[in-house]
């Protein structure tokens, strides 16, 4: 199988550099920018790469929505195989993709978009045709790992614990889409999708580690808490409930040894139980190797089915106690099992409440000015 | 595809339920010993399963060697395509069966013989196309790990731990094969044989958890380590290693959190890096799923390659070291970097030494009925 490869970053080096020496593949074309044609397998015209029979797949490792969108629309309709790492792609456009990976008798995968390295879309895929998902997540996101795990064993404070993730390469400079939660919940957007039919587009409850002090660290380690960014997937009636918060657990917890940039993403199946995948979730080499891993299965149990649809998620009736630090001014606000004044804050734990009632609650505080941070006790 | 299933047990009546609400998968026949044909869709000739030319795939479930092989060699012969639970079968016949499956164009895979529900060897032979495993392997048997894990955490002798296992169903009657490693070290037996194309049949180290006893576990807790047996794999030379031993963690590993009847398999490629599995390796629907999951990946990447063949394992170049509970008589047989008298034992902690080189030392002590426990330090 000849492959194409757009985009010639990060992990497209890899993937190219990985072609080289994968038994039964073969390097075809690099999509590059018009005036980067330095090499003569590379190529700034994707009509090229459409347009040549002897390629059989492309791997889409450009990030973004455009032009990756246009391009893997054009690859598809000329009945290449798409592969990609692509996560922004998937969450906007993942529906319509199918669509015409289908019309055309293509295969579409993107395992590489959720997890890097870590199978996970890979076996949820195959495990959905045999199994009841009753649930799905957990740490799909390296970068704020890194920075929680930097801020609890090594006391560093929030700025230095990005500026070392962005010095090591696991934070970009913007670092907006980590921190906020943003690529954690289109993880588990695709998540949903594969394993509900269901790519929840809207309605989702997200909260980033963006509020964390070094104090807040401090007081629930006291506790004997670990602070980690969880994501959480499941079927909620006709949609689906999809979040992203904070997450403090109790030392013992497989979820504490989940350490540096480290992802674990797992599920909960009927018939299989919990199934728990811990593994580096980016970086050249762990993402080429997911991609490559597709490009392996091409023709096999496709990721998303000819069902898939978009859907508002409903995150309404998924309940948790919460650890919140806010300001005394809004201390009102919650209803506190247990609460202390600490300086200007009030510390405690929230009776449990709707995470979608605690997100608003958290909202409204910051729209009036105010400083909070918010955690979900595990269960 | 119709699939016909060899063997009606726990895991047979688990496949054959799943098998009805499977889409695309479709219920033949089941084996069954003569005299137990009492449903239609039961038989007890081999010969009627291979005659069937509406049976597509044959799912193995009895276990044992014979007459398993003689049955799954006549499958492949009427190419069949077989997909087996059978670890015992695998270890001890895989290399002649993969040959047969060749031969007659069919697929033989066996994800379910090691980890169940975990999809270990399943994702193991996708890996092995695009990255170099250098080392595998993990908490490959649940029995055992019910059993340590009751110890550690209830405060249970060895003996009420094997009751309760054997009550709970995770341990059976004669739980010799479980709690001696045999069928820890069968699973590395595939999985070396999967990364490596070298499936080690002999020079293994093999220690169980039999020697534990409720003493050891409170010495070692009381210095904050926790015992797990672990299975360890990786290439050495021409062959590979291949061993199976108790090894005790520190807090905070990740092993620490696999607890009951839980496995962790896992590998480190040179590419994708650390990747871990938990999940449920043994129970019904677990193994079943596992089966089911084989049969959907018919006709994809092979287990076994044409180059798999048989080696000697070769575990000298391994060293660990270790914490020793001996009689004061074996004392002089260790090079301890500390030790001191526990009533008739000495208990300590050995300068790193070969793995072969400590079994051997275990096994000489206990020919001549002397008494010893020991477990590898986590590096």
């Amino acid at each position: 199988m000849k492959v194409a490869v757009l985009g010639f970053g990060t992990v497209g080096v890899g993937v190219w550099d990985m072609l080289e020496k994968a038994p039964g593949l073969e390097r075809g074309l690099v999509l590059v920018r018009a005036g980067k044609e330095n090499e003569d397998f590379k190529v700034s015209s994707m009509e090229a790469i459409c347009n040549d029979e002897s390629i059989d797949a492309v791997a889409e490792v450009m990030g973004g929505v455009e032009p990756a969108f246009s391009y893997v629309s054009m690859a598809l309709k000329a009945k290449k195989h798409v592969v990609t790492s692509n996560k922004a792609l998937v969450a906007a456009k993942g529906v319509e993709l199918n669509k015409l990976a289908i019309e055309n008798g293509v295969s579409f995968l993107f395992s590489a978009a959720c997890g890097g390295a870590v199978p996970f879309l890979h076996n949820l895929s195959i495990a959905t045709l045999d199994d009841e998902i009753e649930s799905l997540g957990g740490i799909l996101n390296g970068t704020t790992n890194f920075m929680l795990d930097s801020m609890q064993s090594e006391g560093m404070d929030y700025a230095e614990a990005l500026s070392i993730a962005q010095k090591l390469g696991y934070a970009e400079a913007d670092p907006t889409a980590d921190v906020s939660g943003m690529d954690a919940l289109r993880k588990i957007m695709l998540a949903c999708a594969v394993a509900y039919d269901k790519l929840p587009v809207d309605g989702f409850s997200r909260e980033g580690i963006e509020s964390i002090t070094a104090a807040d660290v401090n007081d629930f380690q006291a506790m004997g808490l670990t602070a980690r960014l969880v994501t959480s997937g499941g079927e909620a009636g006709d949609s689906v409930y999809a979040y992203v918060e904070p997450v403090l657990f109790s030392a013992g917890a497989a979820e504490c040894s989940v350490l540096k940039n480290f992802n674990m993403a797992k599920y909960f199946g009927k018939n299989s139980g919990s199934i728990v995948y811990i593994g580096q979730g980016a970086g050249r080499y762990p993402t080429a190797s997911a991609v490559i891993r597709d490009l392996y299965c091409i023709g096999g149990v496709p990721m998303f089915t000819d069902k898939v649809h978009e859907v508002v998620a409903d995150n309404s009736a998924c309940v948790h106690g919460y650890y919140v630090r806010c300001e005394a001014k809004d201390a009102a606000s919650f209803d506190f099992e247990e609460s202390r004044v600490d300086g200007e804050n009030v510390r405690g734990i929230v009776k449990p409440i709707a995470v979608t009632a605690m997100h608003e609650k958290a909202k409204a505080i910051r729209d009036n000015g105010g400083k909070i941070f918010f955690a979900a006790m595990e269960k």
